[in-house]
């Protein structure tokens, strides 16, 4: 039997940031990545794929720092594993012994049971596998009427990508707003004013009721009654934690399906670590269990398992996620940290809100110049700052990672006024109207 | 006599931020901002009407911000001041009576005294005066050769949008590097490297000796003795803070000019602020006299100076100066927070550098990708990241910022490897490879 010092399952971020880290924190130990695909796919990149990219191949995860990091790579599928003789059983009838389990095993998109017939020809998943994906995308060239049912940031990509190819492109939701659990309600304004203007119909407060067709789907029959053609349907209505081979070998689950873990990603069992999608997830200022799913909370995750793998370290750990997130129509980018005012509110904190819109390069008059909006959610108690959303240009996707920070550090509102920002005329907002420290100018005014 | 409650002198971005926090933090004051320019050029701007913008009037200070705010603007030139009986003179007779007075008096252009010929026609400086600069533009227009002296920011980016009006551009830096002062060496490199492949000529470890022609310049003379033609010489050889009626109103200046304050931007009279280049800057981690001159740490201290008239308070102030900028040459984004590894060396702190070396989005064949690279230096007894650097595309601009924030809460290395962090295919690198994180992954394994 094939014997292995630490044993990741999964090749996807979460699962390759593991195994890396990991094999650099304890370079004497053996690891192996066991991976279902030959080739894996970089998962945000997907929607990109039905649009800005060529094909798939242009969207391919470098399976070179796995290489260079002396972490081997092993193509096979985990069948189920043995957690008192530590032994990970695989689909070809081979064996692989481990000291260390991590389970990165992802998660599968929601398929359910009360809608029937998604079996039909030319109805699609957003599935993280190459082989199905190359066949959906070649399928879908020659269909005009695309019908994407979930109006989250798959469906919203998918959406703007497929759009681009010409298509005749109806995202519905069921919930008021699209992006509506990410976002203030304002701001997914400001996302469906941009995708309209890109040629999406948008359906919101309405979800899917049936699917129908003979062989190949014709059409479906919304919430309200009603009926729409369509020639291909695509569900992006969320995704499950991927744990059932997790709970067959007597892992702890959580009511969400989500594997159980603590500070140091350990699960029930204190030799195999749970990371990424299939891993429990509480938020930051509640503790209470999430549904997040970000490939970004994964690697952070998976770099706290692999340095924690052989021996714990207090200061490198985290026990609360915070989701951070942004996304981009055309030229305007849109970001998220923490949480959203009604977030915030559902939860019971009094808060403050502060909102300033700028201009993300000064003078306003230099060639590439678009709008910044910066908004900060703060608590009125105590000043600390629990959330914030931005829309502007590409430089949001670090900008949303600044507030993000400021999150993470419970800064207060005038931890942010009294800090220092660098600014550039081509990269940044003028130091005059920076509208990070003009948006909480604005909170403190009424605190 | 004309009277107001709050007196700001200078109509820069420090004045500017000053006078309008203020009156927002004490709005039944009244507010006067003495400027002398009836127009007042955004400053980070001026290096972009010799190339980028079409003309000066691109680059104007909108006066709305004031008048907005309530502030009233008054053009005019302080000559001196009284502080005993709070009475500003102006240079036409009249006087302006004050309970608080706001020095944003700025800087200008150092003219060193061993140089002789500065008055040749054709000579420049970049001053921050409209009527100078329109009058320095048109005259380049119809020269060719132009040498510039001086390679700090001000240098580099006149350089870089001069040529891009097709002039025979050469940069003369004393110092081994270009922004050597600001950037470890390695970074310098790649901004010498941006720069000549753009056309502009580079000279370095070799200083101007002496200008000479007739009535209009012919050439310089350089440190090893060699001559220079040129049509123009622009001198930028750096910025001396402009306090000359500080000083001779009684208000105690530092060894380098600077008007000493605390950490309320308070004066040696305590109803007298000082904010922006005027004003003493005392480095974060030493607190030792430094000489950054940034229009985004004079903004920080403005704000400062304007929540802190009338009342102290001890949560908005600060007291030490982290230099945080970028510059962008092209499509290369240049930044650095903080101490680099050179100056905390100097210092005499025993560091631990990281780098790393990515790509801005992911996949790295999405339209716009560029390479992002991420050093961090810090402290090796605490794990305190002292600074950064970033070369990247736009989105630099707000990395650094971010690691301006990590540096600013004296954040260790551990505390970074566990943060989150949002990424997105179309707005930053990889989860799996984010280049700070992978910089802070590289440091803690030589910890």
């Amino acid at each position: 039997m094939e014997r292995t010092d630490v044993l990741v399952i999964g090749g996807g971020a979460a699962g390759v940031v593991a195994a890396v880290v990991g094999k650099s924190t304890y370079p004497e130990k053996t690891f192996v990545l066991l991976r279902r695909e030959k080739q894996a796919l970089i998962p945000c990149g997907i929607p990109y794929i039905f649009g800005s990219l060529e094909n798939s191949n242009k969207d391919l995860m470098s399976d070179e720092a796995l290489s260079k990091s002396g972490v081997d790579l092993k193509i096979g599928e985990a069948l189920s594993f043995d957690t008192q003789n530590k032994i990970c059983k695989l689909a070809d009838g081979s064996e692989i012994g481990f000291e260390k389990l991590v389970l990165a095993l992802g998660s599968i998109p929601v398929n359910p049971k009360w809608l029937k017939r998604t079996d039909l020809e030319n109805v699609f998943f957003v599935r993280k596998s190459k082989e199905y994906l190359d066949d959906m995308i070649s399928r879908l060239e020659a269909l005009r009427k695309i019908v994407i049912v979930g109006g989250g940031f798959i469906g919203v990509e998918v959406a703007d990508e497929i759009r681009k190819k010409g298509k005749e492109v109806t995202l519905v939701e069921v919930l008021p707003h699209l992006l509506a659990l990410a976002f203030d309600q304002e701001i997914c304004a400001r996302v469906e004013e941009v995708l309209s203007s890109r040629g999406v119909r948008i359906i919101t407060n309405n979800g899917i009721k049936e699917i129908w067709g003979e062989e190949k789907v014709a059409g479906i029959t919304l919430s309200n009654g009603e009926k729409m053609e369509a020639d291909a349907v695509i569900l992006a209505m969320g995704y499950q934690p991927n744990t059932e081979i997790a709970r067959d070998s007597g892992i702890e689950l959580n009511s969400n399906g989500s594997i159980k873990v603590d500070c140091y990603m350990r699960t029930s069992h204190r030799d195999i670590f749970a990371v990424g999608d299939c891993a429990e997830k509480r938020d930051f200022f509640t503790r209470k269990l999430t549904n997040t799913m970000l490939a970004s909370v994964a690697t952070s995750e998976a770099r706290i398992a692999g340095m924690n793998l052989y021996a714990l370290s207090a200061v490198k750990a985290f026990c609360g996620t915070i989701s951070i997130f942004s996304t981009s129509l055309g030229e305007v980018a849109f970001g998220v940290a923490g949480l959203t005012e009604f977030a915030a509110k559902e939860e019971g904190f009094n808060v403050v809100t502060g909102v300033f819109e700028g201009v993300d390069r000064h003078p306003g008059t230099l060639p590439g110049a678009q709008k910044q909006m910066v908004k900060l959610i703060v608590a009125r108690e105590s000043g600390i700052v629990l959330g914030g959303e931005v829309v502007g240009g590409t430089s949001a996707g670090e900008l949303i990672n600044l507030i993000g920070f400021i999150v993470q550090s419970k800064m207060t509102v005038n931890n942010v006024l009294t800090s220092q920002f660098g600014t550039h005329p081509l990269l940044t907002a003028a130091p005059t109207v920076y509208p990070l420290a003009k948006a909480a100018e604005n909170v403190a005014k009424k605190l």
